[in-house]
Formats: C-alpha cells, structure tokens, sequence
C-alpha cells in the first residue's frame, strides 16, 4: 500500500480544519482544493476500496472521525450503475478520482414534484459540494459505459449513519434512509 | 460483528476526554473506568485482533486518531511470549481483556543500568497506567503458559509511530525503535 502516506495527509488536513470550525463556506473553501490535489494523482486508492459490484454502487469508509464530524468515502460505479435521487443533511464534496460522472441537482417545485437541473459531467479532477445551503438534492450516476468510475467524498458528518432522504424522481415522494457502508475494514494509515 | 458498538462507544469516550486538553492526572482519572468497563466483558473484540502469532507478541492497531493525538491497541500474547524493556514517552492504560500479564515496571540506575521491581500480576480486568510522570519503562509478557493472553491499550499520541526506546536488561543500553503495527485494516466501527 504504498498510497497510503496521501490519503493519511488528507485524512490530517480534514481533521485540522474541521477543528478549526469555520462557518461552511469557509470550511469547503479550504477543504475543495485539497480534495482536488488528492483526486489528481490516481495512485494511492488501496483495490479494496476501488472494486465495482456486479449489481449496484458501492460506498466504501476510508475515514470516519468517532465523534461524527466528518467522514471521507470511495463511492464506486460500476458501468451503468447510478445512485438514486437523494439528500446528504450536511455539506459534501464530491472530487472525480477515476473515470467520469453525471450529476443532476434537483429543485422541489410549489407542488412538490422535483425538477431536474441539466445533467453535468464530471472529469476526473473535478470537485464538486453540495448542502442544505448551496442545493442537497441530487444523483450521481457514471459516466462511462464500459469502465468504472470512482469519486472521493468528504462531509460534514458521519454520511453513513445520516438518517435522511431517497425521492421519487416523478411524484417527489421522500422515503428515509440510512446508507451505512460497504465495508468492514478501513485502512491502517499508519502501517 | 455484534461487538462494534462496545468499541465505538470507548473510541468516542476516549476522544472526547482527549478533546477536553485536561492534564494527564485527569486525564487518566477519566479514561481509566471507561478502559475498565470496556475490558470488564470480553465479548466485542473481533477475532481478527485477537489473533496470536507463533512468534512473537502481536500489536494491532484498532483506532489512532488522524492528528496523533491518541491511539487504541489490542496486543495479543501466545504462550511465552512478551515484550522488550520498553517506554512510551507519552502516557498509556493497559486494560487486560483476556487471560493474564506479568508487568516489570524498570528504575534507571546511577550506574546507568535498570533496576527491576516486583513482577505484577495483571488479572483479567485490571486496568494499569504508564507515563513519562508516573514510570514510562517496562516490560509485560504473558502470565499463561498454555493461552493467549489480550490486553487493550490506550495511548495519549500515535503509538506505532512515536520514536522511542528498548533496553538491554543487563546493561541498560538503550535502542530507538519504531513500533509500527501488526494489521493493514483497522475496524469500521460503523457497518
Ligand atoms: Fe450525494
Ligand atoms: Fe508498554
Ligand atoms: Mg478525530
């Protein structure tokens, strides 16, 4: 594992400035371009945390603080495979670290159906935030048709243990959710 | 993994009385019951950290914080095995989860060489400390001659990485040594 010493710096940088606790904007000013340097060098990610499933995407913890201010995910699309229609409840950001993704942000309408921005794509190298301020409602989904890609998230909290929300993309319809995680293990940064 | 909450809850309880910046009396005041409590019932280590080696004590590595502000270790000794003479340089707990430990705490020497003191039996539930302050030299082996005996760390700093010292019984001569640790994967604390 020879990344390791990368994502052990970011895990550092995250911690310091969530300590510092800046208001959010300030917070995902300093936090977007370090997110940025990790997802331009696709070099460190260990293979456990870059494995596709045959059947949906997979949200693998690299990091979560244990007093729930913060937490940094490998989600991993398989060709065809997306998420559904969903919020967050705390600031994110999402930075491209392979491959390529398609996000659609969503706005509730008076009558409360949801109604779809324009579909954006992003390159790798891209860094992208969401949050209840700046807009919470979207889907991600992959690019690519034949390869996976993989994004590196960081929010403002535990997003595993989150209860929040999966939408109807035609009626509006909001079922809770608790997304949990792929996995059972997370790096030993320090080995 | 029906044992994560158990170990989740101390690793939130830990990084809240470290959080607080209480000196280390306190601090050690605080954390020993909850050290205590956690040892007390052995029935949420998962079997991957409770794992002897034929040959020699392992070390792993359950949760460090990513500001080496503190870490959580499970050591794990098979029958005749021990450690070193060894010192911390920051203050640590050991809570004995399982089977039974010898402790010789050590007394530097005008000569220069290490007196030792009494051998300490740890039973099953004891909860001891170390700190530069309080004594920082010593070395622990397992009290069963037919079993692994597991004891649960805490450490105020990043254990496994700290520069520190082993020692020659005989002549006191001193050694720097890395620890590092025995797993590349650590529990996630929150599937
Ligand atoms: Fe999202
Ligand atoms: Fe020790
Ligand atoms: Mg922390």
């Amino acid at each position: 594992m020879t990344g390791l010493p990368k994502l052990r710096t970011f895990v550092a940088e995250v911690a310091q400035i969530v300590d510092a606790k800046l208001d959010e904007s300030a917070t995902l000013a300093r936090l977007a371009p370090k997110l940025k340097e990790l997802v331009t060098a696709d070099d460190w990610l260990p293979d456990a945390y870059a494995a596709a499933d045959g059947k949906a995407y997979r949200q693998y913890l690299l990091y979560a603080d244990p007093l729930d201010r913060f937490s940094i995910v490998s989600f991993v699309w398989g060709p065809g495979q997306g998420t559904p229609i969903h919020d967050h409840r705390v600031w994110g950001l999402v930075g491209v670290l392979r491959g390529e993704e398609l996000s659609v942000s969503y706005a509730r309408q008076p009558d409360g159906s949801l109604r779809p921005g324009p579909t954006e794509r992003l390159a790798k190298g891209t860094v992208a935030a969401v949050s209840p301020d700046i807009g919470d409602i979207h889907a991600i989904s992959n690019g690519l048709a034949d390869k996976s890609s993989i994004s590196i998230h960081v929010y403002g909290g535990n997003i595993g243990r989150i209860h929040r929300s999966v939408f109807d993309a035609t009626t509006g319809a909001e079922h809770e959710f608790v997304s949990g995680y792929s996995n059972e293990f997370v790096p030993n940064l320090w080995v």
